[in-house]
This record gives structure tokens, C-alpha cells and sequence, in this order.
């Protein structure tokens, strides 16, 4: 599985908040779920989730590579600051995953396929808050 | 890719909607999202989404697999008859994808992670109906 080493390199890079190096991992013309975004703006989408997200950290769960597809399910354990996926979380802790996969080209993400699990966000808000 | 040949002959099943045959596909233990429904579960899950989803039809959009583990994403085209995902669709037609991950043991499908794209199927009730 030649793409799962340069995967979990990228998720390093995210988890380091070093995005000067996103280029290594991430094409120029990458699209984001059919959008062309290019890299600058999936480093802009980025340092938006590092601000809104003071404790955003990607921890891979379950990964499954070919030669030019990554596929991963991401965990994620963290207190957005404000609104998020449109709910007002406002520094409440959420668990959730993230369901998302990853076009290769050329050694690079070209295209990525995400689905966040709102519903478990939701879960989290409904449940009463520790005292 | 060993896994890949299986995977299709599942979703033709589903799509086929003959459940009589889901246990050649689904190990009598499984698990949905961590919860161990089992066959019968899985199977009175499908059941439901046939009767809530009455043109329900699962398209592989994208598949990697390896030896142990699947993931798929999944279109969906279809008009839920009522409440979906906690939404009042009630027939309207709405598009999403489901981004999913399977383990296999033995041959068949132990574990199942599923993320729906639940904001996709928001906006698709936001816009305006057709007349």
C-alpha cells in the first residue's frame, strides 16, 4: 500500500499546524468535494478549522489505501468555539467522525471526498451538560 | 484487490432487494457503527429503508479495498417518503452521499462505519421546488 505512508505524513503536517509544507502533500489544483479549490484555498479552509477549532486534532481510526485511492475515517475529540456545520456549539465538546477519501495524483491529494457525521455533533449538544 | 468482487455482489443484492441472501454477504455478528445488531438487525434496517425510501438504489461512486477492509462512497438519487435523517423530506427528491467503510472476516462484512452527508440532504430542502 504505496499511499499510506504519504497519507499519514499528511496527517502529521495537519496535526504540526505546519502549512507551509501542505504543497508536499496536496496538489495545486486539488478539488474539495467537486470543488476546485487549488491549494491555496484548502489552506485557507484549513486555517479556518485551526481558528474555529482551538483543539483540532485529526487522528486516523481506520485507513485503507490502493495505488491511487486513500480512504480514512477520522476521529475527532475537540471543542469548536463557536458555530459549527451550522450548530451552535459555542465551546462545548464534541465527538465525531469523519468519513473521507482521497484522489492521488502524481504523489499529491488531488481530489478529496469528505462526509462529516453532523448527527453525532447533534447527539453531543442534546446530551446535558456536565455540572 | 480481493474484496472488491464481493463488495459489488453485495451491493447488487441490496439493490436487487433480495434479503433472503444477505447472510452470504453480512457475518451473523455484525456491527453497524459500533452497535452489534447482527444479521437480523441488519437486515430489519434495510427493510426500513426500503419501505422509507421507496426508489432507493445504492451507486458505488468511488471503492478502494484492500485484504480486510472496504470503503465506498456511495450516491443516492431517491424521494424519502416522510421523515429522513430527522428531516421532513416527505417526498421530495433529494441527492447525497454516503461515505462508508467496511471490515471483512471470513469473507464477509463484520463491521460497518457509516457517514451519511446529512447537511447535502439539508440543502437540497432548501432550495425551491420545482412547480
Amino acid at each position: 500500500m504505496p499511499l499510506v505512508r504519504p497519507y499519514r505524513d499528511y496527517i502529521a503536517c495537519l496535526n504540526s499546524r505546519d502549512l507551509s509544507r501542505l504543497g508536499e502533500f496536496v496538489a495545486g489544483d486539488v478539488a474539495y468535494n467537486g470543488e476546485p479549490v487549488g491549494l491555496d484555498g484548502y489552506r485557507r479552509m484549513l486555517e479556518r478549522d485551526y481558528r474555529a477549532i482551538p483543539d483540532l486534532r485529526f487522528e486516523v481510526q481506520l485507513l485503507v489505501a490502493d495505488g491511487s485511492t486513500v480512504a480514512a475515517r477520522l476521529a475527532f475529540d475537540c471543542h469548536p468555539a463557536g458555530r459549527f456545520l451550522g450548530l451552535g456549539v459555542n465551546g462545548r465538546r464534541v465527538r465525531f467522525y469523519e468519513n473521507v477519501m482521497y484522489g492521488y495524483a502524481d504523489g499529491k491529494i488531488a481530489r478529496v471526498w469528505s462526509v462529516i457525521d453532523k448527527e453525532a455533533v447533534e447527539r453531543c449538544l442534546s446530551e446535558p451538560s456536565p455540572r
